[in-house]
């Protein structure tokens, strides 16, 4: 995680904000500088203050702030505007500050809507979403936009469950035991590294019914339903994609600057391992 | 000014406030980062939102914030508390933040005092210091607290001149003309690196009447008035100590580790070249 950079006064500075900062966003970041030559770098925030926070971030001329869980709603009365992305779902991941007029975007839910058609997701496909939080949100939306209308939310919390499905227009169902659909959605942290990491967010007869496996699980991308669905042969879409699409569309909003698809896997490659 | 660092979600932030940004700053403190092995980084910054800004500091968990021109003054009702440095001259060039409880302290005030010491001036020497700014200020502040009581403020502002002397209890002169003293200080930017680069803060019969030559003009240390007094085999305090003492006090503020020797001079030289 060392890289080769200069910070002097002109440098430009991007940064994240979230309750508990991961690594990803400082990594892919800071290397794609270092690999296109940029005089910019990136830093990973906490804070227990937003309003101040998202103060110091137009005060000191901060270009751009990724954001993430608890804040990704509480930010939005803090900024000046709303891209289309970030109104869709009220929700952002991601400010870009021009000259201390910020604006909200949700490169999430844009890099599903770019990943559905990348992969040719035919929007009649029927879907099982698991999941009511926030990214479960931005899936959701992206889905719904997209075209898909015949959808099942499944998720254990009775108040977002029913929330989100109504919403959307889609169905929703607590228990995740009997469903079927051709497409399944994962937006829990089943797979994911630590407590949860051996658990499967699909049981093995509902992904054999199944023809596509969409996990939003970055850490690792290998979870165990991506691990089931790829041995049966299923078409599958998993968590590097989002992370990195979403994280891509974030360094193109901050420079403006679109790295080649190489330079892209360099620094996804580093920043996950 | 490249030098190798690592920016991780761990990684300490420090920066600098002031209108103008130099380039001091940050290749001083990122050099003996890097020197140290220390997971930290340094940024200069600008705002025209002091409030905000230092609010950012405050909920960015920024560990130290350099403050420079024209934030000394204003900055005071935005901290905690005031270190006895800063209180001294009612001006704070350096921001500690433990925790969200913000000190300002003043190094330049506290380099002054020890360069005193250093150099072992005798607080009976009369002395002629030229100009008025906050700078001035820490620089007789120091001398009165330090037990000089017999000095000449020069400046040409009859606002600010006559205020600081009569504060401390010096003589004020508006024109340097004609004045003689045994320590000649020069506090104002005559000599330094621009448009005032050739000028000369005391002329050639003043300098050669004196013992000490005193330049805070850092940039470059060999002033013309450096020069003359060392040609005149004068003893001369020169501004990259005062630079350099003050961002060393910063620096062990911070961090809490003290830099050696060797340490310290290489990244001054880094810095001042």
């Amino acid at each position: 995680m060392t890289t080769r950079l200069t910070i002097g006064r002109d440098t430009t500075l991007c940064m994240s904000l979230s309750g508990r900062p991961g690594s990803f966003g400082s990594r892919f970041h800071n290397h794609l500088y270092a690999a296109l030559g940029l005089d910019w770098i990136y830093k990973a925030f906490s804070t227990s203050d937003l309003p101040a926070a998202i103060g110091g971030v137009r005060a000191l001329g901060i270009r751009g702030c990724a954001i993430s869980m608890p804040f990704k709603e509480a930010v939005i009365p803090l900024l000046d505007a709303l891209a289309p992305s970030a109104r869709a779902i009220e929700s952002v991941n991601t400010i870009v500050n021009d000259d201390g007029r910020l604006t909200g975007h949700n490169t999430d839910y844009a890099a599903v809507r770019t990943l559905l058609e990348r992969h040719a997701i035919a929007p009649s496909t029927r879907f099982v979403l698991r999941g009511s939080g926030g990214m479960a949100k931005a899936v959701a939306t992206a889905l719904r936009d997209a075209g898909f209308r015949d959808g099942v939310i499944v998720a254990r919390n009775e108040t977002s469950g029913p929330a989100l499905a109504k919403a959307l227009g889609f169905a929703w169902q607590r228990d995740v035991a009997g469903v079927r659909a051709p497409m399944l959605v994962n937006v829990t942290p089943l797979g994911m590294t630590g407590p949860d990491a051996q658990a499967l967010a699909f049981d093995d007869e509902t992904i054999a019914a199944a023809e596509i496996a969409f996990d939003v699980v970055a850490m690792p991308p290998e979870t165990p339903f991506v691990a089931r669905a790829r041995a049966l042969g299923k078409k599958v879409i998993t968590g590097d994609e989002v992370i990195v699409l979403q994280a891509v569309d974030q360094f193109v909003l901050y420079t403006g600057i679109t790295p080649s698809p190489e330079q892209i896997a360099a620094a996804a490659r580093h920043a996950l391992t």
